[in-house]
């Protein structure tokens, strides 16, 4: 490819940039689209836009650059997490390194290369991309010392700049953790792997268990059923059958009134159940028929959350090895209630490592079977390979501007398309996997789709014109860097035009939010939906830090061989900046957080990115026989290497688990403000299993347990398994016989559905 | 080599065994000896035997043997400790596995072998070894299928053991840690990365941060200085030197008479500070200089010992991230008391993860290193080579005997005693890498050990032949099956004499002690030293536990491609479990125990020799062009690795960690009884850090801190660190002056030095 080339295919896509950012400036300002642009503000801070029609409305203008340039990190943190902050310093630390990098190697290295062996220019544009590459240095030069102090200059600038925004985010999350409002989750532990007791309930177990081992700080618990959406239905009607069955010698009350009681009742008819026998003695002589089949239901029972009195108590309790089998009474630190994912709650705890694998095992194959697409995507570039398979396109080939857009444009494009199915693909994995929240979930597809970025988009394409086609990479370590150095410089031209592909077309098309757009047109003038101020996307970090971290891999691994890219990508991260930001303020909403476990990602993806640039340029000075420029660079490996381990043991373990002295100092404050008890009270309401899937508002479902402070023993006395706030009250009502309510909701739901289908088959 | 030849090794090796045996049982019976063969039994139980003159003496005799096999694994574990028990499991283990193997190899592949292709057999004798091996079966032979079968039984049942030894070795861990007295170290915790306050002790400085955030079960502390063997000396002079300025203007008393108070003071003078002003109050007015002296002192301080009051207590404690500086307050669960390795316990603790990575690349530089006299070693006992390096040692090589000698027989006499320079160099460098245990730093050598064995006994011989000279192994890693499986047939014959000679031949030394024996007569007869009841060696796990796994190694990876190995293999075994359980019994002295840790490496070892056998069995199968076979060893070894994943997740985490529940349940146990208050006294003198350098009786050292069950606060006062258990009469002692004691002791026996010093100096 020429310059020339490379300028068509910038020429485009600066085209097509200042097109859509024009085009967005003028469509965010039409009220009807106001909930694509604005979700998060619509959602979360209730902004209104006026909607009088001026003419400044069609006119572009560049006032949210300004706004997204404008806005502090503090912003960014209230409207949008920590998640978003991480995100935006990765971004920055790009920005700083690449400027760096961009200033030494295209005003240093640059002249080097092409000066760099004694041939006869011609004009500029007409010139190969590769004399600007390390390939145009002559073998033994003199002048390869630049290049190694260039890289040394990168790398320790890089390692510094690491490690302030390490400390950096690592204060954060420390402030996240302790400036917060008191955090339900801080309080709450989640327990799988529950044994499963003969005799007594689940609810009961758990209770006995921490009330034994925990008496001190062990407040109460709330019991996880197992519910998929399926299930829920299928053995909601099961139970009702059979309750339907032994009731069908007594007489049913047919006025069922929906009336609402104060406890997870709402909406739910009660009146039913007057007929069974009242009192609690009772009960327990005839229940035999739901004894049995409630204890069924409660061996179902798979996981539960746990609350505690102080956060170090819960703390503790998660990170200490409960007893002698450690697949039992496992405990982990429970994710904030909207980050549950409860679906995977209910999993057994014996069967997740068998998951992981598997999906591991998945991610790899799918990995794999990938190459196909890509290697057929490889062909297309080399236009001589292309025009021998398929020769009826030698005519069209042929033409100048034709073989410009296949080789400097299809190719990324195609790419591209494929590289959308992988996102979800990954995230499916990851639900595979068996994570508790959607953070984890989340984070989890990042990395897979990470990996699998750096294999299929850098190695797959960097080695498949030279090695991948007889898969023998595998074979050959010690030859990967120097097949690395032969083949960087060449594929430099292939990666400078999948940034202006990929990485400057993908930041117009977020920007714009072409779905969306699309989406939100059809609903409002085709189908005429009702607007649905709730559903607002959040942040897609699985696809787009492993894109940011390709970028910054290839910037790396190309900075000191083929500095031509480092322009391009310099504008890349520019325009990402300002995109991203406007975005992380206006468009999605933060519904979960990991607190910024996405930063080691970064890190440790950037230390990779050093050594294997380091690597490849061991291998190169190799190639170019200059001894003390490859025998500086081994240091340099062993120290970066040292310096990861060092941020490992420094910064790495706070983004594992909370240190014990602020938790402590923050329930100590808690407890001398007297807040602590009311949050005590907040934590009944906190997590909710059946919360998002119903209609009514059921704020306390089976919250079981000891809680001293109100007097609520309920969770010991078996058959018992409400606790409300006024136990008293609704414990004696004679329409809750001392069954546990979600069931009885269960039952009565599942009973009225029956009844329909009886009276939708009388009719029919 | 010919079986002859095997048989002529076999030969000198065996009438080597029952002639060391024999003596052994004769020697045994000397009274001279009894310190040598039974320091265990004299140390610990205090027996005599009786000194009669009878003949029976002079008759060999197999008693011991008798003995060895009757005692239980009780017995065992009393005398010598669970990592004995351990010890002889891993043995148990090996010959159940291998006497399976041996019968199935033996009967059911080796006829396969031997008949394996159509070609005349000569007599037995005079045939080579490799028609015994799988090399001789014929490519597409339809009797591959029995080693595969054979694979799949020795797998799967060598996984059945090796759950059931897991399982019963986690059961006596767990058994070791409930039901064993009261232990120090449970309710211990090893405080290291104290930070440095400008203005506070380093003393108080633990005592705060205790006191702050652990109030409801801090004890007490006591700091760990650091004094290494030199520095000990040299600090003590200086600080005597600093204070005899100071003395120099009052008169000092001569009349240094040994008075031994109750605490720390026994043995030293303390007279010479009765003209230092009486009263707390004037001497904080005066001693500036001791003060400034003893801050210096205390920043120096890295490390401290803090008492909890339950076991539960100190677990959290250990567990928990104390601060937001990981570096920082890092908390351990203390070693045993006599486990501890004082003279690492002051290293500071930010350098402890560049010692680890330099000691791990120092290993794996010697590891390389020690390539070259195994190769020559390996030149050895290719006889041709030899004739054609040394010409004039033709003539002798010629001689039949003479090179079945040297090809059976010289390489591994020559390497192993090339291997025992391996133990000392690897504890060496454990010790370098900063342990805070005896037995940690012992279970480290034998990490390194084994990786090492592995390497230079069986890869590096392995692969010697064919490979190593061009140093290409690495860069092939997918050939490596192949090649094994070319190599591993060829090189059974080494194996075979390896087994031989370094196994039997290791285990009559073992038993005979030769060093042991030749040393007590030398100190009995030559130099007439008094005898020496307290040093009794204890057992070297670091250089058996890797041998017997190497021996398993090659046993797995031998079985179903050379059987012939497997009976030597097995009678190995056997005679190892007499010759370990009679020196665990009678000569080794248990004094620190690592509580059964050599399990999970002696599991993770047989795991990757029975992969390593089936990627060597795949590499075969595959060379013998058998699909079938080859197809059915890849879900062999996937099954094997999910194996073992499931052991690391049920099975490891007992190994890392103690369970809450049994830890709380002892502690109430000990409450309920009321013996934890005698515990918690008794914890006082647990510790002691000058005790074993010392010639006087240091009971209890600088414990500070806050007990609330004495009363002994001294900690808080600055300046007085000594907590006794009646601390009035102490601290009221005039001329203790509320100066810490041991610091006291360290002065007067510096001054005392220095007169002497004087003294000699005015008579010279």
């Amino acid at each position: 490819m020429k310059i020339s080339g490379l300028l068509t295919s910038a020429g485009i896509n600066i085209g097509l940039c200042v097109l859509f950012l024009s085009l967005y400036s003028v469509l965010r300002k039409q009220p009807a689209n106001v909930r694509v642009y604005f979700g998060r503000r619509i959602a979360q801070e209730h902004n209104r836009l006026r909607e009088a029609f001026i003419l400044e409305r069609f006119v572009p203008s560049t006032g949210w650059i300004v706004k997204a340039l404008q806005c502090t990190e503090e912003e960014i943190l209230a409207a949008a997490g920590l998640d978003a902050v991480v995100f935006n310093r990765i971004l920055v630390f790009s920005i700083r390194i690449f400027s760096l990098a961009a200033l030494l190697c295209v005003f240093g290295i640059l002249p080097l290369n092409y000066f760099g062996q004694d041939i006869h220019h011609v004009r500029i544009p007409s010139e190969s991309l590769d004399i600007f590459t390390i390939g145009n240095v002559e073998v033994r030069s003199r002048w390869l010392w630049v290049h190694c102090v260039a890289l040394y200059i990168i790398s320790g600038v890089a390692c510094i700049l690491l490690y302030l925004e390490y400390k950096h985010i690592a204060r954060l999350r420390l402030r996240h953790l302790t400036c917060a409002m008191p955090n339900p989750s801080h309080f709450t532990v989640l327990v799988r792997g529950i044994p499963k007791a003969t005799k007594e309930s689940c609810s009961n177990a758990v209770d006995d268990f921490f009330t034994k081992y925990h008496a001190s700080s062990y407040l109460f618990h709330q019991v996880v059923y197992k519910v998929g959406k399926v299930q829920k239905i299928m053995t909601g009607a099961k139970r009702a059958y059979k309750k339907f069955k032994h009731f069908t010698d007594a007489t049913v009350d047919q006025s069922c009134k929906a009336i609402s009681y104060r406890c997870c009742l709402c909406g739910a008819s009660s009146n039913s159940f007057q007929l069974l026998p009242t009192g609690l003695e009772q009960n327990q002589g005839k229940s035999d028929l739901q004894d049995s089949s409630f204890k069924l239901d409660d061996q179902e029972c798979a996981a539960a959350f746990v609350y505690f009195r102080t956060r170090y108590a819960a703390l503790v309790a998660s990170e200490i090895l409960q007893t002698s089998n450690p697949m039992k009474w496992v405990t982990d630190l429970a994710p904030e209630p909207d980050d549950v994912y409860w679906s995977n709650l209910w999993l057994p705890y014996k069967q997740l490592w068998i998951r992981r694998i598997a999906t591991l095992l998945g991610s790899i194959v799918f990995m794999f079977l990938f190459l196909i697409p890509v290697t057929f995507i490889q062909g297309l570039s080399q236009l001589e390979q292309l025009q021998q398979k398929l020769p009826f396109l030698k005519g069209i080939l042929e033409k100048r501007y034709m073989s410009q857009l296949v080789t400097g444009y299809l190719p990324s494009v195609i790419l591209q398309i494929f590289l959308y199915t992988v996102a979800p693909i990954m995230i499916l994995f990851s639900t595979l996997e068996g994570p508790i929240s959607h953070s984890e979930r989340k984070r989890s597809a990042c990395c897979k789709v990470l990996y699998f970025t750096v294999w299929n988009v850098f190695f797959v394409n960097v080695l498949s014109g030279t090695v991948i086609s007889q898969l023998n990479v595998l074979s050959s370590p010690k030859d990967i860097p120097v097949q690395l150095a032969k083949a960087i410089p060449g594929q430099a031209t292939f990666f400078i035009t999948y940034v202006l592909t990929s990485g400057w077309a993908s930041l117009s098309s977020e920007v714009m939010q072409l779905f969306g757009l699309i989406w939100n047109f059809l609903r409002k003038y085709i189908l005429r939906m009702r607007e649905d101020t709730e559903f607002v996307p959040s942040f897609p970090y699985h696809t787009e830090v492993p894109k940011v971290m390709l970028f910054g891999l290839l910037g790396f691994t190309c900075s000191v061989l083929a500095p031509l890219i480092l322009p391009f990508l310099l504008v890349y991260f520019f325009l990402g900046y300002v995109v991203y930001r406007n975005q992380l303020l206006n468009v999605y909403r933060t519904r979960y957080d990991t607190g910024g476990l996405y930063w080691p990602i970064a890190h440790n993806t950037v230390i990779f990115s050093l050594v294997l640039t380091q690597i490849i340029c061991l291998g190169v000075f190799g190639l170019k026989e200059s001894p003390v420029a490859a025998g500086f660079t081994v240091p340099l490996i062993i120290l970066t290497l040292l310096f990861n381990q060092y941020c490992r043991n420094r910064l790495l373990p706070l983004f594992k688990t909370s240190p014990a002295q602020d938790l402590i100092d923050m329930d100590r404050e808690d407890e001398r403000s007297g807040r602590m008890d009311e949050i005590h009270r907040r934590l009944h309401s906190a997590y909710c299993q059946f919360h998002d899937s119903e209609d009514v508002s059921l704020e306390k479902i089976q919250i079981v347990g000891r809680d001293e402070d109100q007097g609520c023993s309920s969770g010991k006395s078996n058959g018992k398994e409400t606790c409300e706030e006024e136990p008293k009250v609704e414990l004696s009502h004679p329409t809750l016989n001392g069954l546990p309510v979600s069931r009885l909701r269960h039952a009565v739901r599942s009973i009225t559905f029956l009844v329909r289908l009886q009276k939708r088959g009388l009719s029919e």
